[in-house]
């Protein structure tokens, strides 16, 4: 009931975030985000007297499928079969299209295996195994080094066990960072790169409400995609993938979210959360609505530049609205007034401890004044670097892959390491299509920003523009380069740093003068900046192990984690939103606002709706704790069957990547019975519903 | 779009009210309740190229009806046809229903006019004549007058104009005090109280959302009820009245809300709103919380009980959520900030004009001084008095009545002056009927609150309990009185002075012994308080009018205003609530609840829903400013066509008592065509929609 957010006690206070009263260390009961070796045990069996066996949290983890490019997803039969969100996977249906067939329009069913279409460049990957290294990392800093030579030898050390694994197993091996550097962990990975689009719907299904209705509840979205994982030519065969319940779960159930949240900032200091407040944010949010202006003014010239701008525009409108709910939970001077208290509370119980202080206390100061620093240089180094154009990230990448496999393992730049060679070929050889008109317009509008920000006096700036304007540079450059041919790409790789030498492509002539002034920033950065936070940061973490245990969970690091929580709704706007909508809901908004713009719905909508039972619930909301990254991740109940299908946050749980609130904070998820409702009578995709209930397992719920 | 609200430019906001740009003074474009002596042409015609021409105003105000008890309505048929809303007709509804049969629960409707049910005491007022009374009622005042004496001459030459109009034209006549002092105008109306009930739905379908949606928006409501007015036993023939427009207005279109506005503060000083802050708030909603659980209490008794508390119950809630509310609006420091500016504005520009001045900024300081002064005295002052008892209201009236008429009108209590007493008459002589052991249960918890806040031995309390406990004194009064028989309370104002003291009843024993005890308490108010804040905010409206000029509107003071504005939705929410609803919407609501509690539907709904045409619009929004009283209101085009009717305000209209935002404030009104569909496909009231929608009027639009 809405009547606690007005309690009388409640002095001085908005009702938009009134109720934040979890501690971040102390945890609130449904928050987490999870890793598998430390699973909230505790908390569900007190909860929600369930308690998750070691099967069931392999066949959970097993079943659950990372899209590289920055989504979650899920095998849905034992056939590979996928299921993500349409906009996880709208980027490849953008790549599968022309201008011919938009896919992203019209959407897409395969009706027989031979019309899956295989995407260009996804890769998924299963996370198979997972090994705590933090010994061996931590070893090789020796007594004495610099911060900076420790940085670098544990960076050398962590490249190395990749390699030995990557060589040793055959799989993916990412060493990932637990706790800001207070724990080391393998993660070995399935890969799999044959992915083929099996169905989507049209955009204005999946998206339906659009921008405007994006990060809020109640909705009414079809946000999902199938995809299908082939190898050796044939559709996967898998043990582990997650059954389907029809009717979902009740209200109050208990679910479960796996997936990979992206990034979280829930174990920041206090300073860090000024200069994310005072700095990076304002000058993030700025340079995104230059982007967008880009993108609009491209876009206007005609339907088919609409077209080619559409998914870049709809990255970048999901991202400012994202950010500016994050950024105002920053400006909420509750917000920054309870964690200031937490930090406060944290360093208290520390102080208890005197050799603990003594060892540990200085980090806040160290990491305060790196950021006070580094606030000076930001700007500058942000708008440094081969922002807007693909074109000329691809060669810059080129020049340094070619020049960094000729060193030593450990001595390469980050991103060029033995382990990490294969992905970064896999993009730079992608065949998706490049439109260079588009390129010059994001090319010339990024130029023409970093000049306003940074003035074209700046080094980086005038070896670019040599004199020229940002148009001229960009369409000479981008007219006249050949990289946008995959082949050309792949004949530059294959000839090494000799071949890269030699060419007179204009973009690799450039990124070849730009190349030593980005690596010259970027090694003031690794010594003034990242060096000295990584061991500031790895002293708090230790800190914080110290003095609260293990009872709690890494800031989020687009890897695999569970999350837990009941379906519930919340008080908003007065009243309460409802735990779910329903099909009714969907024409109401539609016809709420006379079917404009994106609350038009595609036309077999309105011709089908006879077919439709109306009350079949679309979308639902739940409390558990998630974040971009996890789109696409399943909701699971304790049978570890599917129920729904994570694709959003409500609005107040934007500011989740700092703190997270019970009360108000809600994933929001497609709901299991509108897919099947969908596939069946909107989309005739009967083969598809059939093999996702699965013969005689749970289709009669 | 929501982004204004996210702009990058609001620091330290909170998104909930970040909106508020507009100044008191300097008039947002669609706000005010205008007087139709002063409506706003200017603004009409400069935002909406819109004059309205003197008949105009004049058949709109004639069509206009004030429901004496609090609410609005119109005639909407030359029969006599009224239409209001459910929640300002259902006290009469209750009052017409029985044990056996419940008209609140199952609705009603008269099928010919025979069948229609005559409320008992029901007064309904149309306004036919306003005359500018300023000066005479100012000069009553002579120089060297108290401040006291100078009300007293004042309210005494008001009964004397009201009485001296009400023998002259044989309308009721009302002096109304506009601007707080800044005029006065006699308000002539035509009086019905031969009002009976039409058509009600069932108050799931006129209340579908209860409490929880209450004054929010989306909302899916059919509040509305008809009655007939009928003179000399026959319906009443009138020539005003507003024809029906049954598709209703478009989205941006211009649209009129003609209705009574109960109260509004937006001319208060700011130390008057530190008050309403800081005492009378927060002493107000603790005494409506009280009372609620008094009547949770009783109602759990049984269903009988249940019916009985149902409408005081529905009453408080409302009241509770609206005054929580405009409670949240006062503790919102950007709120309280704003007007503090504005009103820094105010004097800076009086002090331009030293003389203007001299003579009124000392009102300021007045009034903060004898708010200072009644802070410590209001406690007590509200706890004494017959609250909670309807019957020991009958009785101290009628002690008071036949006492009072007995003296010259001028020297009489307020109330009871000759022009007064036909309406106290005809409450007094009621037939309603009154449930004793409700009164029991009322009378004592309200003691016993009483007794909490200001201790037992506060004189007043003494006297009524007289050592005994506030059960043992209510059982035993209650129990004992007959003034529960409108009969006897007629014989004892029949019988004057000498039948009351005569009585033995024991509630006329109590009113004799407390009569003193509150007229002293009245006199001291009298002196102390209000003679002095009439006299200072004569000289603050005087100032207003010196600096500002007529531009601006009084408060509201439950008389007929005039508010315009747009068809419009707003940001809400991180996304738009939508201009209307539809039927689709309100089927999704209440499964999205699954049918449960207040958001379950009558059955017809479920019965004929497929008779209905599901894209019908429900409610919808617009930019009118307006507040309770305003209940019942028609919204009609500039046609003068009735499109909607009012029935609530959004949530962030509540802050509107104190100040107005047109980029969230919204009025809430029934669509015009959700009322014929009803009527016609789910109530079978097929007359009534004919005689709504006129023969060969605007039926088939």
């Amino acid at each position: 009931m809405t009547r606690n957010v007005f309690s009388l006690k409640l002095r001085f206070v908005c009702t938009a975030l009134a109720v934040f009263t979890l501690s971040i260390f102390a945890k609130g009961p449904d928050e987490g985000m999870w890793t598998f070796d430390n699973p909230p045990v505790k908390q569900l069996q007190k909860r929600y007297h369930f308690t998750p066996t070691p099967d069931w949290l392999e066949h959970v983890r097993l079943s659950a499928v990372r899209f590289n490019d920055g989504g979650s997803g899920s095998f849905v039969s034992p056939n590979g079969l996928v299921m993500t969100n349409h906009h996880v996977g709208v980027g490849q249906i953008q790549k599968l299209s022309t201008p011919e067939r938009d896919l992203v329009t019209s959407g897409f069913y395969a009706q027989k295996p031979e019309e899956e279409l295989k995407c260009p460049d996804l890769e998924l990957n299963v996370l198979v195994e997972m090994i705590n290294v933090t010994e061996q990392v931590l070893a090789a800093v020796e007594p004495g080094m610099s911060d900076e030579e420790a940085l670098k030898a544990r960076q050398a050390k962590i490249a190395k066990i990749e390699k030995q694994s990557q060589d040793k197993t055959g799989l993916r091996s990412d060493v990932v960072d637990l706790y800001h550097g207070g724990e080391y962990w393998l993660y070995r990975y399935q890969k799999y790169t044959d992915v083929r689009l099996v169905f989507a719907p049209e955009r204005q299904a999946a998206y339906f409400g659009g921008d405007l209705d994006n990060f809020t509840y109640p909705r009414y979205d079809l946000d999902v995609a199938f995809f299908r994982v082939y190898e050796d030519g044939k559709p996967l065969k898998t043990d582990h993938y997650f059954e389907w319940k029809r009717n979902g779960a009740e209200e109050n159930e208990l679910v479960f979210v796996v997936g990979n949240p992206g990034s979280t900032n829930r174990l920041y200091t206090h300073a860090q959360l000024e200069y994310e407040r005072d700095y990076w944010y304002p000058l993030l949010l700025k340079y995104i609505d230059g982007r967008m202006a880009i993108l609009k003014e491209y876009a206007q010239q005609g339907p088919e530049q609409e077209r080619q701008a559409l998914i870049q525009m709809f990255g970048l409108g999901n991202a400012k609205k994202a950010l500016t709910g994050e950024y105002q939970g920053l400006l909420d001077e509750k917000v920054m007034k309870l964690h200031k208290e937490q930090e406060a509370a944290f360093l208290a119980k520390l102080a208890e401890n005197p050799e603990l202080q003594k060892e540990y206390a200085p980090a806040w100061k160290t990491i305060e004044d790196i950021y006070n620093r580094y606030a000076q240089e930001m700007m500058a180094r942000f708008y440094r670097g081969a922002r807007g154009s693909k074109l000329l990230n691809f060669a810059l990448q080129l020049v340094r892959y070619t020049e960094e496999i000729e060193k030593p393992d450990q001595d390469r730049l980050e991103g060029y390491h033995d382990s990490q060679l294969e992905s970064r070929k896999f993009y730079l050889l992608s065949k998706a299509p490049i439109y260079k008109e588009l390129e010059k317009a994001n090319f010339a509008g990024t130029l023409q920003m970093a000049i306003e920000a940074i003035g074209a006096d700046d080094p980086f700036l005038k070896t670019v523009l040599d004199g020229k304007s940002p148009r001229e540079v960009a369409s000479s450059l981008i007219d006249k380069t050949r990289l946008d041919d995959p082949e050309v790409r792949k004949t530059l790789l294959e000839g090494g740093k000799k071949a890269v030498e030699a060419s007179d492509d204009p973009l690799i002539n450039l990124a070849r003068k730009i190349d030593p002034i980005l690596r010259k920033n970027r090694q003031w950065y690794k010594e003034n900046i990242e060096s000295v936070k990584a061991a500031a940061s790895e002293k708090i973490a230790r800190a914080r192990f110290a003095v609260y245990g293990k009872s709690t969970y890494p800031d989020a690091t687009f890897t695999l984690r569970l999350s837990y929580g009941a379906v519930k709704g919340y008080a908003m706007n007065g009243t309460e939103a409802p735990y779910k909508t329903t099909l009714y809901g969907l024409y109401d908004r539609s016809l709420s606002f006379d079917k404009k713009g994106d609350f038009a719905l595609p036309q077999r909508f309105w011709e089908r709706q006879k077919n439709l039972d109306l009350s079949t619930p679309v979308n639902f909301v739940n409390t558990t704790d998630i974040i971009g990254g996890n789109s696409g991740s399943p909701v699971i109940d304790k049978d570890a069957r599917i129920v729904g299908l994570i694709f959003d946050g409500n609005i107040e749980s934007l500011v989740g990547r700092f703190i997270y609130n019970e009360a108000k904070n809600r994933a929001v998820a497609v709901h299991s019975a509108y897919i099947i409702e969908a596939l069946q009578k909107l989309y005739d995709a009967q083969a598809l519903a059939e093999e996702i209930l699965g013969a005689g397992r749970h289709a009669a719920e």
